[in-house]
């Protein structure tokens, strides 16, 4: 049986992407994980969209050539609407690459249970309709109803989670009219399975909580042993953490988005018209 | 007696600074304002200073020639500690321009009451060091401690406030360290005004809270009085609010920020290459 040692390359336009990390960690975790937060950038949420292509092709060169991954992930809903098919055609089937979007899509069309499914992100995401038009061209029978959330990202970021304030913020937000008769609600922004357990039971359970870090590990498992890209078992292997801009309070926050302790490396591997294009 | 009825320009990245224009439109009824939200390129935050001083020359001239404005108030902590001195060099003194920090500093320094006082504003603002910077020049007596609150802005926007949720996240960042012991709080940031009375009922009246709104409305009323730019009493006027990107969302928050109905214009100011710039 062929074995991959490499790593597995994992980017987000900030740090809301190291629960995929997290998640792909515990799936696998033999897998020796490479990620890049482009902190310098964040939020991708402002950016056009040539922009956030010049940049996530940018740190796939990174992942890919310099830090040999062998599959990478775009943790981020931003970078997956603006970028994926973009970043698939660049690499030309070289590697796999993995957005946050279409496994989730592929989940909730094949759930026979899910009949009215509702959507919280940000407003960006909301405003793209990425997730309405792929689910409403790919299951027409399927009700869906999006809610931007723009107060969870950042809250979750400055700590706010798991107490008193989160429950109020999302309680005010889950009592929408938007969300009423769901039967499963996508989180469709990396940073909220921080908060799934609330979200789980604000609603007592009675609704599927669709945690998008857990489906896209799901999917690469699948992947990695489609292509025979599984590492061996027990091999020694060191994760690794980049950001292109350091600061004390992401590290701190960080801390909060993985298990592990983290070692953050400030990288630039920006050229000399980062000044320019930022 | 001299007067000038032609209308006051007020700038910021969005709608915070429309706080301002509440302030001065208090103070000064009789004046037309001219409002201009640059909420093509929010928030400035995460921007160059070179690219901020692009926009803020920009709006400058859309508001002196144009709109033929007789002052100019930069309303955002952000583009005055990027912008302010090279627009005063550029307009060399054409017109007076006035920003939302040196009037708070003046205010301050001169209050012989304050010895202790606490700064809260974005992690922005507050990793500028500018009003840090300036008080500790100014005025090296005094102590002054410096708190990012980076929720609180994005959480007025999203209408949290005179509520319990505002009310629990101000709590927690009014009890922290920093703020021990102050006898007056700045609020460097033109979103607060909307959460002035929060904070001054958790310091039950004891601690001064120095709204820059306010502070620079009555400066301009100082600048236009001595420069002979008032206005006659009850000319006919009409306040117009232009933005750089109309969305919904801004327009219903835009109506929390401003006491009167606003109708909100779209405007492109911006020339070809403002793609390539953003």
């Amino acid at each position: 049986m062929a074995y991959n040692n490499n790593p597995i390359g994992i980017f987000d336009s900030g740090i809301g992407g190291l629960t995929v990390a997290n998640a792909v960690t515990r799936l696998l975790h033999d897998e020796n994980i490479i990620y890049f937060g482009d902190t310098a950038h964040m939020p991708y949420g402002d950016k056009s969209i040539a922009l956030i292509k010049s940049y996530a092709v940018r740190i796939s060169k990174f992942l890919i050539e310099d830090q040999r991954c062998k599959a990478v992930v775009i943790a981020c809903n931003t970078a997956s609407a603006a970028a994926y098919e973009y970043l698939r055609d660049e690499l030309k089937g070289q590697i796999p690459v993995i957005n946050v979007i279409d496994p989730m899509i592929e989940r909730v069309i094949e759930d026979s249970s899910i009949h009215n499914v509702g959507i919280i992100a940000t407003k960006t995401t909301i405003a793209s309709g990425v997730y309405q038009e792929k689910l409403s061209r790919r299951k027409p029978s399927l009700k869906f109803s999006a809610l931007a959330t723009p107060l969870l990202a950042p809250m979750i970021e400055e700590g706010f989670y798991n107490n008193s304030i989160s429950k109020a913020v999302l309680e005010n937000y889950l009592k929408q009219p938007e969300l009423k008769n769901i039967d499963a609600l996508i989180l469709a922004c990396t940073h909220y399975p921080m908060i799934k357990h609330q979200i789980a039971s604000y609603y007592h359970e009675s609704v599927q909580i669709l945690d998008s870090a857990e489906v896209v590990a799901r999917k690469l498992k699948m992947i990695l042993a489609k292509e025979g890209l599984e590492c061996e078992k027990d091999h020694v292997h060191q994760d690794q953490f980049f950001v292109s801009d350091f600061t004390t309070s992401f590290e701190k926050t960080a801390s909060h988005f993985y298990p592990k302790p983290i070692s953050l490396i400030k990288t630039n591997i920006w050229d000399n018209n980062f000044d320019q294009q930022s």
